[in-house]
């Protein structure tokens, strides 16, 4: 019998100084997205593929050094260009489902440029709430979009 | 420019006299779903297909007595027979993205049956809060598979 589901939210907020069309172009273009995404330090990316549009989904195979395997499939459900991206992601480690989540940026155009705020519904399956190292690793990606948008605009 | 998202969760209980497998099947079966999901009381469906899997969506077109065409789309993000279905879904209304969510179902063995344990966390993204209509209509969903648990088995 499964262990119950674990379901905790989050939100965090990161100010980045470009227009929302740029951070809008880092979550959209293959390149930059696999770039700031899946290719953080000590990350083997086995496979990657994005197609950003409403339906369409973005697979990551990888291990983390000696590791085991493990997966992040997203499917996109809703898309307004420069201003917001909803999807939904499942992560599995060894070949085990961990969690299920809801992702929402929202670009928000401010004086010193765009606030991206994220919010993530999460449903842990494998009867570990991940929730303080999921909301740890998604701060650690704003930073990683922050890298992303100073080194390659 | 979008308006904020909204983001709201609620968890809905109902415990059916039936096996878990049983409850499942309604679940998974395109006909019993369709039928259960999809026909309710004055909605005229246009289309529904399902391909119930990991990946796989489910997808349905309807309207409401005279109302706006609507689509509901959902994909299915982790799935244990007998057990558990996450799902994420999007709704739109003449067109406009309305919401998109994050669903879990489990189905938990009791005395009485099987207990199913509904959990949905919403972005409403059309700026309207409606997340007390939402737990109104997932419960009568619940009656609803009642229903056909009582009539088709």
């Amino acid at each position: 019998m499964s262990t119950p589901v674990i379901h905790k939210s989050f939100t965090i907020e990161r100010t980045y100084p470009v227009p929302a069309a740029r951070v809008f172009r880092a979550l959209s273009d293959p390149k930059k997205k696999r770039r700031w995404f899946a290719e953080g330090d000590g990350f083997i990316i086995d496979s990657y593929t994005l197609d950003f549009q409403v339906g369409g989904f973005e697979r990551t195979r990888f291990r983390f050094g000696d590791g085991p395997a493990m997966t992040n499939d997203s499917v996109y459900l809703d898309i307004v260009e420069n201003e917001r991206v909803v999807f939904a992601y499942s992560m599995t480690i060894g070949g085990n489902p961990m969690s299920s989540s809801l992702g929402t940026m929202e670009l928000v155009p401010v004086r010193e440029g765009t606030l991206l705020r994220f919010t993530e519904a999460t449903a842990f399956v494998d009867g570990n709430d991940g929730s303080a190292g999921r909301r740890e690793g998604s701060i650690g990606l704003l930073e990683a979009l922050a890298k992303e948008l100073e080194v390659h605009g």
